[in-house]
C-alpha cells in the first residue's frame, strides 16, 4: 500500500519546482493532523465511552495546537512568496497549483493571525461545551449550559478580532468568511429580506389550506428495521461503504476525514422514520461529495469540498429534491413495504409522500419541513449577530429566542430543550455557520434544474432506483473540481446564471400547491 | 472538566522541583500523543473502512514520528540528570518521582538509540504488514505475507541492533527487554525447560484417559446472544462500560489508551462460545487492570502497567483461574440457560465444566486449552528467536513451524492459515513477546493461590457471582501500583516468594487430574 503522501505529477506533465513540493509535502502532513483530530471527534460523539471526556479533551487540545503550530509554519510563508512569483503555477487559475497556492494563502494569512494559545482555548472549550450541550439539552438546562456558551461567544469574538473584517463590516463577517469565502452579513441580509416574503406568502397559503395526511408520521417502527432500511437506502444512492461508515449520535453529522473514509451518523425515534430518513439522506449528500472528492489530491485544496454552502447544497439535494420527490417514493415505497411488513399495513404511497412533505411550523430546525426550514435559519442568524456585537448578552438568549419565533414561525417555545439548547453548533464553535444552509438550499433548486436540463426525465430514473446518472453528474460537475472555484463561480460554472431565488421557490411552489390543491 | 494534564501533588506533600514539574508535563504530552495512536489503531482494527488504509497508515507513521520525537526530546535528558541528582526525588525507590525517573530514563536511553526513520518505517511497515495478514490469513497465502513479514524481521533487527544485548546474549534480548524489562532468552530457557516436561507427563496422562464430553463446543449459538451473554458476564466481573468499550475484531486485544478509556475486542462463531467467552473473559482481564491503574499518575509510567507478564497474569487470571473454575459455572452456567433457552436445552452444568476444561494439542494458539497452551508458546518462542539471529529464513517459517508441532503437539498443521499465519503478533512487530504470555500463566497461578490464602473461599464467592473482592485484592496489590515494582519484585512483594512453576501446575494437576478422573 504505497503512501499517499508520495504522490507525484504524471510524468506527463511538466515537473513542479522544489518549493511547491515542498509546500504541498507539508500541507499533506498537517492535513494527517487535523484528519486525525476529526476522527478523535467522530470517536467522542459516537465510540468514546463516557468517562473519557477529559483525557479526549487533552488529546484534541494537543492535536489541535500541532496541527496549527504545522499550518503557521513560517517556512508555508516563504514557500509560497517563491511560488506566487512563479507564473508556471499561477497563470492558468484554475490549474491544481493556483488552486492550492490560492487557498493555502487564504488559510495561512488567517492562521498566523491566531495565537496559539487561542487555538488550544477554542479547541479545549469547545470540546467541554459540547458535552455541557448535551447535558443540559437531555435536562433541559440553559443556566448549566450558559457559562460555557458565554466562553465561546467570548472566544470567538477574540478570533474575529485576530481575524478582523471590511471597514463596513462587523465581527459576524470575520467568522462567516471561514466556512464561505467572502460571506458577510450584509450579503445575507441581502440575500434574506427578498426571500422571505415569497416564502412566508407560502407558507401561509398552505396553512390555510387543508392539511395533509400525517399517518406517516404517526407509524411506529422499530429501530433495527428502520436502520436497516435507512442503508438499503444509502447503498442505492451511491454511498460506498467500502469507503465511509453509518453510525448514530444525539445529533446527525458527516465528517470528512477524507474521501476513503467518511463518518456519517444519523439518529433513530421509533415513531419518526421521515426525520431518520431525511438525516440519513442529508448526510449521505455530504458524504457523497466527500466521497467524490478527488483523491489524487487528497490532503490539498485541490482535494477538498469547495465551502460550507456548496457542500450544503449536497445534502440537500438529496434530502429534498431527490428524497422529497414522487419519483423517488414510488421506488422507495415498496421497500418500505418489504422491510416492515405489517407494520407498515395500511399505509399508502400517497400518504407516504404526503408524510415526507408536510408543511407546518413547528420548533425544531433539524425536524423542520423544507419551505419552514429557511425561517429556522433566520432566527438562528439574527441571534448570533446580536451575540457577536453584543447586542444581546448570553443570558438572555433563551428569551429572544421564544420572541422572534412567536414573531416568525407563529409558535410559542415550551422550553428550551426545545428551543435555543436544540442545535451542538453553537457549543462546536461555529457561529457563522447556520446561513450557509439557506444559502445551500438555494444552490441546491439550481443545480437541480441544470441536471435536469442536461440529463433529460430524472423522475423515470428516480421511480427505478436508478440515481447513478445524477450522482456521476454532481461528480464530474461539482465533486471532482475541489476547491477549483468559489461558490459563486461554481454556480455560474455549473449553471450558467448566478445564484437567484427563483429555483427553490419554482421547486418549493411547483410541489406543493398542488399538493395542498391549492391550484 | 479539568485537564487532567494539570494535575499536582495534594498540598501536603512537598513541592516538586521545576524540572521535575517540566518534565512530568512533557511525558504526559507525549503520552497524549502514544494514546492518539494506539486510538487510531484500535479505529482501524474495529471501525475503518477498508478503503481507509493507506491514509490511516501515513496518519499513524506522522503521529508514531511526532511521539518518538517527543520521548527523544534533549530536554528529557537535562531533566532527568537534574532530578536524579536531586535525593528528595529519588530516596525512596518506591515512590512516585523514584518509579517516574527510573522507568522514564530506561524509555529514554532506549528511544534515543533508534533513530526517526527506523520508527516511522516501523510504524508504517506494522501498519501494512497487519492489512496484508488479515488477507493471508483468510487466503491461507503465506507467499503473500512472506515480504510483509521479512520486512518486519529485518527492521527489528536494526531495532535489536540499536538497543544493543549483554555480551553473551542475542538479538531477541534486546527486543524482549521492550515488553518486560531484563526478559532474555536465556532466563526464557531456564524457565521453560523444567517446565515441559511436568505438562508433557499430564498432557500424556490426560491424553490416555477417557475423553471428557464435547458437547459443549458442538453447540450452535446465535451471535448476537452470545454477545448479549459475555456483555453481563463482563459486567459482572467489574470491567466499568462507563469506562471502556466491547467490540470485535479479527484478533480480540485490549488497547489500553488509558484508564478511562479501555478499548477490548471479541470475536464470536457460531459454535464457539467457548472460544468466545474464554477470549472476552481473558480481555476482560486486561481491562480491569487498565482500567483500575490510578488516574492521579495518568500518562506517567507511575499510572502504567508493569510488563506484559504482569498483564498477562490478569488477562489468565481471570480467563483460567475463575472462568474454567467449577464455581464460576455453578453461578454462569444458569445464566447460560437464560440467555439462550431451548438452544442450550440438554447441556448440563456438568458437560458445560467439562468443556471449558477439554485438554488436547491442537492447532491454534488462542483456542488452546490451558495445559496446552504452553507448548504453542515454546514453539513461538524458538522461531522468532531463530529468525532474529538468522538461523532461520521467512521462506522457511512455514515448515520449521509444521515440524516443531508435529515434535511438541504430535500434530500435522494442515496449511499455513492454521500454522504461522494465526497469530497478528508478528505483523505488528511484536517479537520477542510471545513468551510473557507463559510467564503470564506462571504468575496468575501463583497471584491467585496468594488471594485464596488471604481472602478466604474464593469458591464461594464465585458461586454466588460475587467477584469483587477478588477485583479488590488484585486492584489494592497490583493495579494501583503501576510500575512501582519490576515483574520479580512485585511477585515477591504479593506473594513472598520468587516466581516458581509449582502453583500453575497444582493448579493444573489439581483441577484436572480429578475431572479426567485419574486420582
Amino acid at each position: 500500500m504505497p503512501s499517499l503522501l508520495g504522490h507525484r505529477p504524471p510524468p506527463d506533465q511538466p515537473p513542479e519546482p522544489p518549493a511547491y513540493l515542498d509546500l504541498i509535502e507539508h500541507i499533506r502532513r498537517a492535513s494527517l493532523l487535523s484528519s486525525t483530530c476529526s476522527l478523535l471527534s467522530w470517536d467522542q460523539e459516537t465510540m468514546m465511552p463516557a468517562k473519557g471526556l477529559a483525557y479526549r479533551t487533552d488529546q484534541m487540545a494537543l492535536l489541535a495546537r500541532l496541527s496549527h503550530e504545522h499550518f503557521t509554519d513560517p517556512r508555508i510563508g516563504h514557500w509560497l512568496d517563491t511560488c506566487e512569483a512563479d507564473p508556471a503555477l499561477t497563470t492558468s487559475p484554475t490549474s491544481a497549483s493556483a488552486v492550492n497556492l490560492r487557498e493555502i494563502r487564504r488559510d495561512y494569512d488567517k492562521a498566523t493571525r491566531l495565537p496559539t494559545d487561542l487555538v488550544e482555548a477554542l479547541a479545549r472549550t469547545t470540546s467541554e461545551a459540547k458535552a455541557a450541550w448535551v447535558d443540559a439539552r437531555r435536562d433541559n438546562n440553559f443556566p448549566g449550559f450558559a457559562p460555557y456558551l458565554r466562553r465561546v461567544v467570548e472566544l470567538n469574538i477574540r478570533k474575529a478580532e485576530c481575524f478582523g473584517w471590511a471597514g463596513d463590516g462587523e465581527p459576524w463577517d470575520a467568522l462567516a468568511d471561514g466556512y464561505e469565502a467572502g460571506l458577510n452579513a450584509a450579503y445575507v441580509t441581502s440575500v434574506f429580506t427578498p426571500l422571505r416574503p415569497r416564502l412566508v406568502a407560502l407558507i401561509e397559503a398552505l396553512g390555510e389550506a387543508a392539511q395533509l395526511d400525517d399517518a406517516f408520521d404517526r407509524l411506529v417502527l422499530p429501530v433495527p428495521k428502520q436502520d436497516a432500511f435507512v442503508r438499503d437506502i444509502v447503498a442505492a444512492l451511491g454511498f460506498d461503504f467500502d469507503a465511509g461508515r453509518l453510525d448514530t449520535s444525539a445529533h446527525p453529522f458527516c465528517s470528512g476525514t477524507h474521501c476513503f473514509d467518511v463518518r456519517m451518523t444519523t439518529r433513530f425515534h421509533e415513531n419518526m422514520l421521515n426525520d431518520a430518513l431525511g438525516s440519513t439522506m442529508h448526510e449521505t449528500g455530504h458524504g457523497i461529495y466527500n466521497q467524490g472528492l478527488p483523491p489524487e489530491h487528497i490532503g490539498t485544496p485541490r482535494g477538498e469540498p469547495v465551502g460550507l454552502s456548496i457542500h450544503e447544497s449536497q445534502s440537500r439535494l438529496w434530502e429534498n429534491q431527490v428524497g422529497r420527490s414522487r419519483a423517488f417514493w414510488s421506488w422507495a415505497y415498496p421497500k418500505l413495504r418489504d422491510h416492515f411488513g405489517d407494520a407498515a399495513r395500511g399505509l399508502t404511497e400517497d400518504q407516504v409522500y404526503a408524510g415526507a412533505n408536510r408543511v407546518a411550523p413547528s420548533l425544531i430546525r433539524v425536524e423542520a419541513d423544507e419551505a419552514t426550514y429557511n425561517l429556522h435559519i433566520m432566527v438562528r442568524f439574527e441571534l448570533e449577530r446580536e451575540l457577536l456585537n453584543g447586542s444581546l448578552d448570553v443570558s438572555d438568549l433563551p428569551g429572544a429566542w421564544n420572541a422572534r419565533y412567536r414573531e416568525y414561525l407563529g409558535i410559542d417555545v415550551p422550553d428550551d430543550a426545545h428551543g435555543c439548547l436544540q442545535d451542538i453548533h453553537w457549543s462546536m464553535g461555529a457561529i457563522g455557520y447556520f446561513p450557509t444552509y439557506t444559502l445551500g438550499n438555494l444552490y441546491a433548486a439550481q443545480f437541480f434544474e441544470a441536471a435536469r436540463d442536461e440529463l433529460g426525465d430524472l423522475d423515470a430514473m428516480f421511480s427505478v432506483g436508478d440515481f447513478e446518472p445524477l450522482r456521476s453528474w454532481l461528480n464530474e460537475k461539482i465533486h471532482r473540481l475541489g476547491m477549483t472555484y468559489t461558490s459563486a463561480e461554481l454556480c455560474e460554472h455549473v449553471t450558467g446564471k448566478p445564484l437567484s431565488h427563483e429555483p427553490l421557490m419554482r421547486h418549493l411552489e411547483g410541489k406543493l400547491r398542488p399538493l395542498y390543491e391549492l391550484d
